[in-house]
Protein backbone atom coordinates (compact mmCIF):
# COMPACT_ATOMS: atom_id res chain seq x y z
CA UNK A 1 0.00 0.00 0.00
CA UNK A 2 2.96 2.51 0.69
CA UNK A 3 4.56 1.78 -2.74
CA UNK A 4 1.17 2.66 -4.42
CA UNK A 5 0.94 5.42 -2.27
CA UNK A 6 4.57 6.47 -3.56
CA UNK A 7 3.32 5.91 -7.08
CA UNK A 8 0.05 8.13 -7.34
CA UNK A 9 2.43 10.93 -5.61
CA UNK A 10 4.84 10.43 -7.91
CA UNK A 11 2.12 10.75 -11.41
CA UNK A 12 0.43 13.66 -9.61
CA UNK A 13 4.01 15.83 -9.30
CA UNK A 14 4.66 14.74 -13.28
CA UNK A 15 1.07 15.68 -14.32
CA UNK A 16 1.67 18.95 -12.21
CA UNK A 17 4.78 19.46 -13.72
CA UNK A 18 3.01 18.97 -17.18
CA UNK A 19 0.73 21.73 -16.04
CA UNK A 20 3.68 24.20 -14.84
CA UNK A 21 5.45 24.45 -17.95
CA UNK A 22 2.12 25.07 -20.04
CA UNK A 23 1.14 28.23 -17.42
CA UNK A 24 5.21 29.24 -17.52
CA UNK A 25 4.66 29.43 -21.68
CA UNK A 26 1.90 31.65 -21.44
CA UNK A 27 3.54 33.81 -18.86
CA UNK A 28 6.61 33.81 -21.08
CA UNK A 29 4.21 35.14 -24.42
CA UNK A 30 2.61 38.10 -22.07
CA UNK A 31 5.99 38.96 -20.89
CA UNK A 32 4.83 38.58 -17.01
CA UNK A 33 7.13 37.76 -14.46
CA UNK A 34 5.41 35.72 -11.71
CA UNK A 35 6.28 35.43 -8.25
CA UNK A 36 5.59 32.37 -5.95
CA UNK A 37 5.01 33.75 -2.65
CA UNK A 38 4.99 31.47 0.48
CA UNK A 39 4.92 31.06 4.03
CA UNK A 40 3.02 29.88 7.34
CA UNK A 41 -0.75 30.85 7.97
CA UNK A 42 -0.26 34.81 9.30
CA UNK A 43 3.28 35.23 8.37
CA UNK A 44 2.33 38.89 6.55
CA UNK A 45 1.86 37.89 3.59
CA UNK A 46 -0.80 39.95 2.42
CA UNK A 47 0.35 42.57 4.56
CA UNK A 48 3.41 42.95 3.08
CA UNK A 49 1.89 43.11 -0.43
CA UNK A 50 -0.36 45.91 0.52
CA UNK A 51 3.15 47.57 1.15
CA UNK A 52 5.08 46.42 -1.57
CA UNK A 53 2.76 46.45 -4.82
CA UNK A 54 1.43 50.21 -4.23
CA UNK A 55 4.90 51.94 -4.60
CA UNK A 56 6.83 49.56 -7.96
CA UNK A 57 6.57 53.04 -10.41
CA UNK A 58 5.82 51.85 -13.63
CA UNK A 59 5.47 48.32 -12.83
CA UNK A 60 2.05 46.80 -13.42
CA UNK A 61 1.76 44.61 -10.57
CA UNK A 62 -1.40 41.71 -9.95
CA UNK A 63 -1.89 39.11 -7.77
CA UNK A 64 -3.75 35.31 -7.33
CA UNK A 65 -4.92 35.05 -3.70
CA UNK A 66 -4.83 31.14 -3.07
CA UNK A 67 -6.96 30.69 0.42
CA UNK A 68 -8.57 27.51 1.99
CA UNK A 69 -12.01 29.72 2.28
CA UNK A 70 -12.95 33.10 1.80
CA UNK A 71 -11.89 36.29 -0.09
CA UNK A 72 -10.17 38.71 3.21
CA UNK A 73 -7.07 38.66 1.72
CA UNK A 74 -8.45 39.37 -2.14
CA UNK A 75 -10.40 42.63 -0.95
CA UNK A 76 -7.31 43.86 1.06
CA UNK A 77 -5.51 43.95 -2.73
CA UNK A 78 -8.56 45.48 -4.36
CA UNK A 79 -9.14 47.49 -2.03
CA UNK A 80 -5.48 48.68 -3.26
CA UNK A 81 -6.95 49.24 -7.07
CA UNK A 82 -4.66 46.23 -7.44
CA UNK A 83 -5.90 43.63 -9.90
CA UNK A 84 -6.57 40.23 -8.25
CA UNK A 85 -7.80 37.30 -8.81
CA UNK A 86 -9.15 34.50 -6.28
CA UNK A 87 -8.69 30.74 -5.64
CA UNK A 88 -11.04 29.07 -3.09
CA UNK A 89 -9.18 25.21 -2.26
CA UNK A 90 -12.02 24.31 -0.57
CA UNK A 91 -14.11 24.43 -3.62
CA UNK A 92 -13.89 21.92 -6.48
CA UNK A 93 -10.39 21.20 -5.07
CA UNK A 94 -11.01 19.56 -1.73
CA UNK A 95 -9.96 21.62 0.40
CA UNK A 96 -5.74 21.71 -0.58
CA UNK A 97 -3.30 23.26 1.46
CA UNK A 98 -1.03 24.61 -1.35
CA UNK A 99 -2.01 25.88 -5.10
CA UNK A 100 -0.55 23.52 -7.92
CA UNK A 101 -0.74 24.37 -11.43
CA UNK A 102 -3.85 22.63 -12.34
CA UNK A 103 -5.90 25.00 -9.60
CA UNK A 104 -3.45 28.59 -10.92
CA UNK A 105 -4.67 27.27 -14.98
CA UNK A 106 -8.14 27.69 -13.95
CA UNK A 107 -8.04 30.50 -13.06
CA UNK A 108 -5.97 32.51 -15.64
CA UNK A 109 -8.96 33.76 -17.32
CA UNK A 110 -9.51 35.65 -14.75
CA UNK A 111 -5.96 37.16 -14.94
CA UNK A 112 -5.25 40.37 -17.42
CA UNK A 113 -1.93 39.17 -18.14
CA UNK A 114 -1.64 41.47 -20.95
CA UNK A 115 -1.93 44.23 -18.97
CA UNK A 116 0.56 43.05 -16.26
CA UNK A 117 4.71 42.95 -15.16
CA UNK A 118 4.04 41.11 -12.55
CA UNK A 119 2.16 38.76 -10.93
CA UNK A 120 2.18 37.94 -7.15
CA UNK A 121 0.79 34.08 -6.31
CA UNK A 122 0.31 34.01 -2.76
CA UNK A 123 -0.07 30.78 -1.91
CA UNK A 124 -1.91 29.43 1.32
CA UNK A 125 -0.42 29.46 4.36
CA UNK A 126 1.63 26.66 4.88
CA UNK A 127 5.42 25.76 5.32
CA UNK A 128 5.51 21.73 3.74
CA UNK A 129 3.27 21.32 0.43
CA UNK A 130 3.68 24.36 -1.67
CA UNK A 131 7.08 23.96 -1.90
CA UNK A 132 6.69 20.74 -3.44
CA UNK A 133 4.62 22.20 -6.62
CA UNK A 134 5.47 24.36 -9.22
CA UNK A 135 3.10 26.73 -10.92
CA UNK A 136 4.85 28.19 -13.52
CA UNK A 137 6.51 30.68 -11.57
CA UNK A 138 9.75 32.39 -12.31
CA UNK A 139 10.76 33.24 -9.03
CA UNK A 140 9.83 31.96 -5.76
CA UNK A 141 9.74 34.00 -2.30
CA UNK A 142 9.16 33.10 1.46
CA UNK A 143 8.55 35.01 4.14
CA UNK A 144 9.65 34.26 7.76
CA UNK A 145 8.58 35.70 10.94
CA UNK A 146 10.69 36.42 13.77
CA UNK A 147 7.36 34.98 16.34
CA UNK A 148 8.08 31.45 14.69
CA UNK A 149 11.09 31.27 15.86
CA UNK A 150 14.76 30.49 15.05
CA UNK A 151 14.27 26.51 14.61
CA UNK A 152 12.21 26.94 11.42
CA UNK A 153 15.06 26.74 8.39
CA UNK A 154 15.59 23.18 10.40
CA UNK A 155 12.21 22.06 10.92
CA UNK A 156 11.17 23.03 7.21
CA UNK A 157 13.86 22.80 5.09
CA UNK A 158 12.54 22.17 1.63
CA UNK A 159 10.88 25.35 2.00
CA UNK A 160 14.17 27.49 2.49
CA UNK A 161 15.59 25.58 -0.11
CA UNK A 162 13.01 25.96 -3.05
CA UNK A 163 13.00 29.23 -2.29
CA UNK A 164 15.06 32.74 -4.31
CA UNK A 165 14.58 35.10 -1.38
CA UNK A 166 13.85 34.98 1.76
CA UNK A 167 12.00 37.95 3.64
CA UNK A 168 12.22 38.17 7.73
CA UNK A 169 8.85 40.01 8.74
CA UNK A 170 7.76 41.46 11.89
CA UNK A 171 11.36 42.83 12.70
CA UNK A 172 9.86 45.52 15.27
CA UNK A 173 8.76 42.82 17.43
CA UNK A 174 12.41 41.89 18.31
CA UNK A 175 12.46 43.98 21.10
CA UNK A 176 9.67 41.96 22.81
CA UNK A 177 10.86 38.45 21.88
CA UNK A 178 13.31 36.47 23.01
CA UNK A 179 14.87 35.74 19.50
CA UNK A 180 18.02 35.46 18.37
CA UNK A 181 18.12 36.52 14.78
CA UNK A 182 21.84 35.63 13.97
CA UNK A 183 20.80 31.96 15.05
CA UNK A 184 18.12 32.22 12.60
CA UNK A 185 19.83 33.74 9.47
CA UNK A 186 22.74 31.24 10.66
CA UNK A 187 20.37 28.46 10.05
CA UNK A 188 18.84 30.04 6.45
CA UNK A 189 22.35 29.78 5.74
CA UNK A 190 22.54 26.18 6.64
CA UNK A 191 20.22 24.68 4.69
CA UNK A 192 20.16 27.02 1.95
CA UNK A 193 23.73 28.43 1.32
CA UNK A 194 23.99 32.08 -0.29
CA UNK A 195 20.43 32.96 -0.44
CA UNK A 196 19.34 36.12 -0.72
CA UNK A 197 17.73 37.81 2.84
CA UNK A 198 15.33 40.78 3.40
CA UNK A 199 14.91 42.06 7.02
CA UNK A 200 11.29 43.76 6.85
CA UNK A 201 8.41 44.69 8.85
CA UNK A 202 5.50 44.90 6.76
CA UNK A 203 3.83 46.85 9.70
CA UNK A 204 6.00 49.81 10.25
CA UNK A 205 7.32 50.01 6.65
CA UNK A 206 11.24 49.27 8.05
CA UNK A 207 13.04 47.47 5.18
CA UNK A 208 9.90 47.57 2.58
CA UNK A 209 12.27 49.53 0.07
CA UNK A 210 14.17 46.55 -0.23
CA UNK A 211 11.51 44.63 -1.10
CA UNK A 212 9.88 47.05 -3.74
CA UNK A 213 13.21 47.32 -5.59
CA UNK A 214 13.63 43.10 -5.37
CA UNK A 215 10.23 43.05 -7.22
CA UNK A 216 10.64 45.81 -9.54
CA UNK A 217 14.40 43.56 -10.78
CA UNK A 218 12.48 40.82 -11.01
CA UNK A 219 9.83 42.21 -13.15
CA UNK A 220 13.09 44.17 -15.60
CA UNK A 221 15.22 41.51 -15.71
CA UNK A 222 15.73 39.58 -18.70
CA UNK A 223 13.58 36.22 -18.18
CA UNK A 224 15.16 33.11 -19.13
CA UNK A 225 12.16 30.91 -21.22
CA UNK A 226 10.80 27.85 -18.83
CA UNK B 1 -9.06 12.99 -14.15
CA UNK B 2 -10.58 15.23 -10.82
CA UNK B 3 -12.69 12.49 -10.21
CA UNK B 4 -9.75 9.96 -10.11
CA UNK B 5 -8.31 12.26 -7.18
CA UNK B 6 -11.41 12.74 -5.17
CA UNK B 7 -11.61 8.73 -5.14
CA UNK B 8 -8.08 8.34 -4.15
CA UNK B 9 -8.62 10.79 -1.28
CA UNK B 10 -11.58 9.11 -0.28
CA UNK B 11 -9.72 5.92 0.15
CA UNK B 12 -7.05 7.06 1.91
CA UNK B 13 -9.44 8.80 4.36
CA UNK B 14 -11.42 5.54 5.14
CA UNK B 15 -7.90 3.56 5.42
CA UNK B 16 -6.78 6.13 7.51
CA UNK B 17 -9.95 5.74 9.76
CA UNK B 18 -9.86 2.17 10.20
CA UNK B 19 -6.24 2.71 11.30
CA UNK B 20 -7.48 5.09 13.68
CA UNK B 21 -9.63 2.85 15.66
CA UNK B 22 -7.13 -0.13 16.05
CA UNK B 23 -5.11 2.94 17.91
CA UNK B 24 -7.96 3.97 19.72
CA UNK B 25 -8.68 0.58 20.74
CA UNK B 26 -5.19 0.10 21.77
CA UNK B 27 -5.09 3.71 24.08
CA UNK B 28 -8.66 2.55 25.74
CA UNK B 29 -6.95 -0.80 26.49
CA UNK B 30 -3.93 1.16 27.93
CA UNK B 31 -6.24 3.58 29.63
CA UNK B 32 -4.92 6.30 28.01
CA UNK B 33 -6.47 10.03 27.22
CA UNK B 34 -4.88 10.81 23.75
CA UNK B 35 -5.09 14.58 22.54
CA UNK B 36 -3.58 15.48 19.36
CA UNK B 37 -2.12 18.71 19.42
CA UNK B 38 -2.15 20.70 16.01
CA UNK B 39 -1.30 24.49 15.28
CA UNK B 40 0.68 26.84 12.23
CA UNK B 41 4.47 26.27 12.65
CA UNK B 42 6.04 28.38 15.22
CA UNK B 43 2.52 28.81 17.65
CA UNK B 44 4.41 27.32 20.51
CA UNK B 45 3.12 24.16 20.62
CA UNK B 46 6.40 22.63 22.06
CA UNK B 47 7.10 25.53 24.28
CA UNK B 48 3.17 24.76 25.88
CA UNK B 49 3.96 21.34 26.65
CA UNK B 50 7.36 22.37 28.32
CA UNK B 51 5.13 24.38 30.54
CA UNK B 52 2.03 22.32 31.11
CA UNK B 53 3.28 18.88 31.34
CA UNK B 54 5.41 19.21 33.88
CA UNK B 55 2.70 20.40 36.81
CA UNK B 56 0.70 17.49 36.46
CA UNK B 57 0.47 16.22 39.67
CA UNK B 58 0.06 12.84 39.42
CA UNK B 59 -0.77 12.60 36.03
CA UNK B 60 1.88 10.54 34.38
CA UNK B 61 2.00 12.57 30.86
CA UNK B 62 3.99 11.11 27.52
CA UNK B 63 4.60 13.21 24.30
CA UNK B 64 4.75 11.45 20.25
CA UNK B 65 6.54 14.36 18.43
CA UNK B 66 5.79 14.92 14.35
CA UNK B 67 7.44 16.96 12.29
CA UNK B 68 8.88 17.10 8.73
CA UNK B 69 12.43 16.76 10.17
CA UNK B 70 14.92 16.56 13.00
CA UNK B 71 14.42 15.69 16.45
CA UNK B 72 14.20 19.40 18.64
CA UNK B 73 11.35 19.24 19.95
CA UNK B 74 11.57 15.64 20.78
CA UNK B 75 14.84 16.39 22.57
CA UNK B 76 13.61 19.41 24.90
CA UNK B 77 10.60 17.34 25.51
CA UNK B 78 12.72 14.41 26.99
CA UNK B 79 15.44 17.45 28.63
CA UNK B 80 12.39 17.65 31.02
CA UNK B 81 12.53 13.98 31.85
CA UNK B 82 8.61 13.38 30.20
CA UNK B 83 8.86 9.85 27.86
CA UNK B 84 8.81 11.09 24.20
CA UNK B 85 9.35 9.19 20.97
CA UNK B 86 9.41 10.95 17.14
CA UNK B 87 7.95 10.44 13.86
CA UNK B 88 9.97 12.02 11.22
CA UNK B 89 7.80 12.18 8.28
CA UNK B 90 10.30 13.06 6.27
CA UNK B 91 11.81 9.47 6.67
CA UNK B 92 9.58 7.11 4.48
CA UNK B 93 6.21 8.86 4.70
CA UNK B 94 7.18 11.52 1.94
CA UNK B 95 8.06 14.42 4.09
CA UNK B 96 3.91 14.93 4.66
CA UNK B 97 2.37 17.77 6.17
CA UNK B 98 0.08 16.04 8.96
CA UNK B 99 0.27 13.30 10.86
CA UNK B 100 -1.90 10.43 9.82
CA UNK B 101 -2.94 6.95 11.93
CA UNK B 102 -0.83 4.82 10.12
CA UNK B 103 2.25 6.94 10.88
CA UNK B 104 0.95 6.99 14.66
CA UNK B 105 0.58 3.39 14.80
CA UNK B 106 4.24 2.91 13.49
CA UNK B 107 5.38 4.64 16.38
CA UNK B 108 2.80 3.32 19.09
CA UNK B 109 5.84 0.30 20.03
CA UNK B 110 7.93 3.42 21.03
CA UNK B 111 5.30 4.38 23.01
CA UNK B 112 5.33 3.31 26.62
CA UNK B 113 1.32 3.81 26.96
CA UNK B 114 0.97 1.08 30.04
CA UNK B 115 2.75 3.84 31.83
CA UNK B 116 0.83 6.67 31.21
CA UNK B 117 -2.17 8.43 31.78
CA UNK B 118 -1.92 11.20 29.11
CA UNK B 119 -0.24 10.89 25.65
CA UNK B 120 -0.40 14.29 23.53
CA UNK B 121 0.26 13.87 20.09
CA UNK B 122 2.09 17.35 18.54
CA UNK B 123 1.15 17.61 15.24
CA UNK B 124 3.19 18.80 12.37
CA UNK B 125 2.99 22.47 12.04
CA UNK B 126 0.36 22.86 9.70
CA UNK B 127 -3.60 24.64 9.72
CA UNK B 128 -4.61 22.84 6.82
CA UNK B 129 -4.34 18.74 6.63
CA UNK B 130 -4.05 17.95 10.24
CA UNK B 131 -7.32 18.71 11.01
CA UNK B 132 -8.39 16.06 8.49
CA UNK B 133 -6.92 13.13 9.59
CA UNK B 134 -7.71 11.15 12.72
CA UNK B 135 -5.36 9.25 14.63
CA UNK B 136 -7.58 7.61 17.03
CA UNK B 137 -7.06 10.66 19.84
CA UNK B 138 -9.94 11.42 22.38
CA UNK B 139 -9.60 14.80 22.27
CA UNK B 140 -8.09 17.51 19.96
CA UNK B 141 -6.44 21.22 20.76
CA UNK B 142 -5.21 24.03 18.68
CA UNK B 143 -3.18 26.47 18.99
CA UNK B 144 -3.71 30.06 17.92
CA UNK B 145 -1.18 32.53 18.31
CA UNK B 146 -2.40 36.00 18.68
CA UNK B 147 0.82 36.89 16.26
CA UNK B 148 -1.22 35.15 13.51
CA UNK B 149 -3.95 37.76 13.13
CA UNK B 150 -7.77 37.70 13.88
CA UNK B 151 -8.76 36.41 10.59
CA UNK B 152 -7.18 32.72 10.47
CA UNK B 153 -10.70 30.86 11.91
CA UNK B 154 -12.58 32.30 8.67
CA UNK B 155 -9.40 30.80 6.80
CA UNK B 156 -8.99 27.81 8.13
CA UNK B 157 -12.55 26.84 9.14
CA UNK B 158 -12.07 23.14 9.22
CA UNK B 159 -9.17 23.00 12.09
CA UNK B 160 -10.98 25.80 14.04
CA UNK B 161 -14.22 23.49 13.64
CA UNK B 162 -12.68 20.40 14.75
CA UNK B 163 -11.18 20.84 17.96
CA UNK B 164 -11.82 20.87 21.65
CA UNK B 165 -10.11 23.55 22.85
CA UNK B 166 -8.51 26.73 21.08
CA UNK B 167 -6.04 28.46 23.29
CA UNK B 168 -5.20 31.87 22.42
CA UNK B 169 -1.05 31.64 22.86
CA UNK B 170 1.30 34.65 22.58
CA UNK B 171 -1.15 36.89 24.95
CA UNK B 172 2.28 38.51 26.47
CA UNK B 173 2.86 39.94 22.92
CA UNK B 174 -1.04 41.72 22.80
CA UNK B 175 0.41 45.26 23.91
CA UNK B 176 2.92 45.63 20.69
CA UNK B 177 0.54 44.31 18.08
CA UNK B 178 -2.25 45.82 16.13
CA UNK B 179 -4.68 42.76 17.39
CA UNK B 180 -8.09 42.43 18.58
CA UNK B 181 -8.28 39.86 20.65
CA UNK B 182 -11.77 39.96 20.76
CA UNK B 183 -12.32 40.05 16.94
CA UNK B 184 -10.09 36.75 17.12
CA UNK B 185 -13.00 35.10 19.74
CA UNK B 186 -15.86 36.37 17.80
CA UNK B 187 -14.60 34.39 14.64
CA UNK B 188 -13.77 31.42 16.22
CA UNK B 189 -17.15 31.72 18.27
CA UNK B 190 -18.58 31.98 14.27
CA UNK B 191 -17.25 28.76 13.22
CA UNK B 192 -17.08 26.81 16.24
CA UNK B 193 -20.35 28.32 18.45
CA UNK B 194 -19.49 27.18 22.14
CA UNK B 195 -15.96 26.06 22.22
CA UNK B 196 -14.14 26.09 24.79
CA UNK B 197 -10.84 28.78 24.98
CA UNK B 198 -8.57 29.34 27.12
CA UNK B 199 -5.85 32.42 27.21
CA UNK B 200 -2.59 31.87 27.71
CA UNK B 201 1.41 32.67 27.20
CA UNK B 202 3.53 29.71 27.54
CA UNK B 203 6.53 32.25 27.85
CA UNK B 204 5.97 33.98 30.83
CA UNK B 205 3.18 31.38 32.18
CA UNK B 206 0.35 33.59 32.06
CA UNK B 207 -3.26 31.14 32.00
CA UNK B 208 -0.88 27.97 31.96
CA UNK B 209 -2.50 26.92 35.08
CA UNK B 210 -6.02 26.56 33.21
CA UNK B 211 -4.14 24.00 30.79
CA UNK B 212 -3.18 22.37 32.88
CA UNK B 213 -6.23 22.25 34.97
CA UNK B 214 -7.75 21.20 31.49
CA UNK B 215 -5.51 18.47 30.59
CA UNK B 216 -5.50 16.77 33.92
CA UNK B 217 -9.37 16.86 34.01
CA UNK B 218 -8.89 14.80 30.15
CA UNK B 219 -6.53 12.35 31.57
CA UNK B 220 -9.42 11.45 34.81
CA UNK B 221 -12.45 12.05 32.84
CA UNK B 222 -14.58 9.30 32.57
CA UNK B 223 -13.37 7.92 28.78
CA UNK B 224 -16.24 7.07 26.65
CA UNK B 225 -14.85 4.47 24.14
CA UNK B 226 -14.44 4.59 19.77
Amino acid sequence: MHRTKVRVVRNALDANDTIARANRADFDRAGVTVVNLMSSPGAGKTTLLEGALSGLGGVRAGVLEGDVRGSLDADRIAALHIPVAQIETDEGFGGECHLDANMVRSALPSVPLDELDLLVIENVGNLVCPAEFRVGEDLRVMIASVTEGEDKPLKYPLMFRACDLVIVNKIDLLPHLEFDLDKLLYHVEAVHPGVERLLVSARTGEGMEGVRDWLVRAAVRERVPA
